[in-house]
């Protein structure tokens, strides 16, 4: 079976500067295409332990990717350190240089200055990688049947030259058997609770379907994947009998981020949502607005996190905030129907909570947090204690009341 | 010198479900105290491939730290495997149980099974690291002067013991020169221009004091390091020069982020701000609401997506949008003074644009943001082009917003 290892390269991640997304991304990529992988590794702009990680991982795996240290100043060394290790000659590409200055007429609209026209310049004995969006080529080895790709470290450039050209190279060129994958979406379901439940299920499964847990701020994704590559109905059925089993637990049978679901069912209804938000501050309203043509279903927010913005912008009373505090149903309840009397919006979501780490009362300790759902028609509320970071916890908290909202919608609670 | 390695352990982080937040944490803490990361690696949950990294890390570094795999469950193998790599044997440890008793009655309010009663046996040849958070605790081993720290994956529960134990047991036990470090912030300025700014400066150098370029969305850290361990005045004049080369380019000269350094001038003017956001969606509100405290400088905010938001809750006037459009000079400048006039904030910060993917017209391409910050006297206004995807230009736009607001501030814009 072919396997991948994965190399970064760049100093940034030693010190820690940088998370590194790229590995992750790559990782879900390969492992869509059937081509699982092994290992991970980080390393420095230095040419002996690049050289020593190429060493070690080609042992191993059939596929290396690198990413990173194709830029144009001194410290990124990828470029001559491959061309010296496959044994190549540096040529000119006039492609890439016709390119560059493209690029630099147009969209950076500056003088293409002779570093960058460095740029252009690529081992012989690579095949080259068109990167429309920047100034590094990728680039395509081969040695001893093992298959060397390495690309730019700029998250946005590496992307559409995996999905434009390594990708398809891969599949073309190993021929690698299609893994079909089936995936739905589990909320507020802890996932050895899901295993329990599943445990004949996975037991019958056929050798070449496997189920595989991605849990995730409350949601659980549940992948089946059918390695057999024959496009039987099997893995449809067992998908079915996979919802079937769970029931209620499924929010969605597709692979969809909670801000998506909720998205699509809105579009559907042809309803608009706005949010009012005290604890969490703007990040529901910045989940569902990162959608591309969220804009269809997403009005717009109050984000009320004192208590005058509470009174001023919402209409909260400010006998209610004395009386039960910011934290409390009443509130919640109050900035719900308030932000629907300011919008043209169908459902109000409305949150207050004390997301830590300091602010707890003794009745209301750090995690409290209220939520309402309001309609056209009524207000539900419900209660939550979180435990965890005030990062995890406001994230925590727009996941639950994003599906709150889902419940809602699905006419759940309509009574 | 006294070199790290970082291993991490888990399936999760080769399907590339989970990005890896922790090693550059790690990395981090570690570099700070002057032990410099040299390679990182990912395994998955198979014994063989934690042993061979095992080997491989053990050969060049003098501190190999592992996250993930210990938590209760079958496929987490990190215990067994230590305990069993050096030769230990396992034994009850009541101090342990004890805690996980309390943990369970007290925080998770749910009986201790049996299979978390487990947790309390560890290796006899480990000194067990306290993990106040978590029901896993943390693993030190020694062997040929080299050490081995195994930490839970549990990003909080890692967190506490490498701050808690880690870092004071491993100071003590190296007796580690500490590295003191200065480090300014400039903004909307290159790292190549910086660089190009600072030849001379860099070149001059005492060769215990070492300059880093930390960039991100907008801005460049810069870090001045002295590893002398004697603690002279001259780190300290280093400072004083390079904020001098760089003049009005440093915006703040402590290690804080753009919000941090909003927050503490309206901390210190003890002003209000709130803001008015179209395209980035409550994605600024969610930068300055993260930050604990931000309640005595954060008042709110209106997140106005559609026309009618923008219409109805901060009065832009109708005829301004069908005239020159949501993304307009006008439409920010009525965004900001609405504002105003519906909260008790000293200042607005407003922002509409056009982000992407899609929404481009002839006149105002993907990427056009027209930002606005009001004051009780004044609305200042300007106009950018961001060039990337979605997710970076409003990264981007949220960051040139809080400078701008930082700016005006700061009185630089008085007039």
């Amino acid at each position: 079976m072919i396997q991948a290892a994965i190399i970064t390269i760049g100093d940034e991640l030693l010190i820690g500067q940088v998370i590194d997304t790229n590995s992750a991304w790559i990782a879900q990529q390969l492992n869509h295409i059937g081509i699982p992988v092994i290992r991970r590794v980080a390393v420095g702009d230095h040419k002996a332990a690049i050289i020593e990680a190429l060493e070690q991982e080609s042992k191993t795996a059939d596929l290396i990717l690198m990413t990173g240290g194709l830029g144009p100043t001194a410290d990124d060394i990828t470029k001559p350190l491959l061309n010296e290790y496959f044994g190549g000659t540096m040529i000119f590409n006039e492609a890439v240089e016709q390119h560059l200055e493209k690029l630099f007429k147009d969209v950076l609209k500056r003088p293409l200055t002779e570093r960058n026209r460095q740029q252009a310049f690529l081992p012989d004995n690579c095949e080259p990688l068109f990167n429309r969006l920047g100034t590094a080529p990728g680039m395509w080895f081969e040695r001893n049947g093992k298959i060397y790709v390495s690309l730019p470290g700029v998250p946005a450039e590496m992307k559409i030259l995996m999905e434009e050209e390594v990708i398809p190279k891969l599949q073309k060129k190993w021929n690698i058997t299609p893994i079909e994958h089936r995936t739905l979406v589990t909320f507020g379901v802890g996932e050895s609770n899901l295993a329990d439940q599943l445990v004949n299920f996975e037991a019958a499964l056929p050798e070449y379907i496997s189920l595989a847990y991605l849990p995730n701020h409350g949601l659980v994704r549940l992948r089946l994947s059918d390695r057999s590559g024959k496009n039987t109905q099997l893995l449809e059925v067992q998908f079915k009998a996979l919802q079937h089993i769970l029931g209620d637990q499924v929010i969605v049978a597709e692979d969809l981020k909670m801000e998506e679901i909720v998205g699509k069912l809105l579009l559907n209804k042809k309803e608009i949502v706005a949010t009012a938000e005290s604890c969490t501050g703007g990040y529901i309203a910045h989940l569902l607005s990162r959608i591309p043509g969220a804009s269809s279903y997403y009005d717009g927010s109050m984000i009320t996190y004192s208590y005058e913005a509470k009174e001023g912008m919402l209409s909260v009373s400010h006998e209610t905030l004395l009386e039960h505090g910011a934290v409390s149903e009443s509130v919640v309840r109050e900035m719900a129907s308030g932000l629907l009397n300011r919008s043209r919006a169908d459902y109000s979501i409305a949150v207050s909570g004390i997301l830590g780490p300091t602010g707890g009362l003794p009745d209301k300790p750090v995690g409290t947090v209220w939520m309402a759902i309001g309609t056209r028609e009524q207000i539900f509320t419900r209660k939550h204690h979180f435990r965890f970071d005030r990062a995890k916890n406001i994230e925590l908290t727009a996941m639950y009341a994003l599906n709150f909202l889902r419940e809602v919608i699905s006419d759940k609670l309509s009574n």
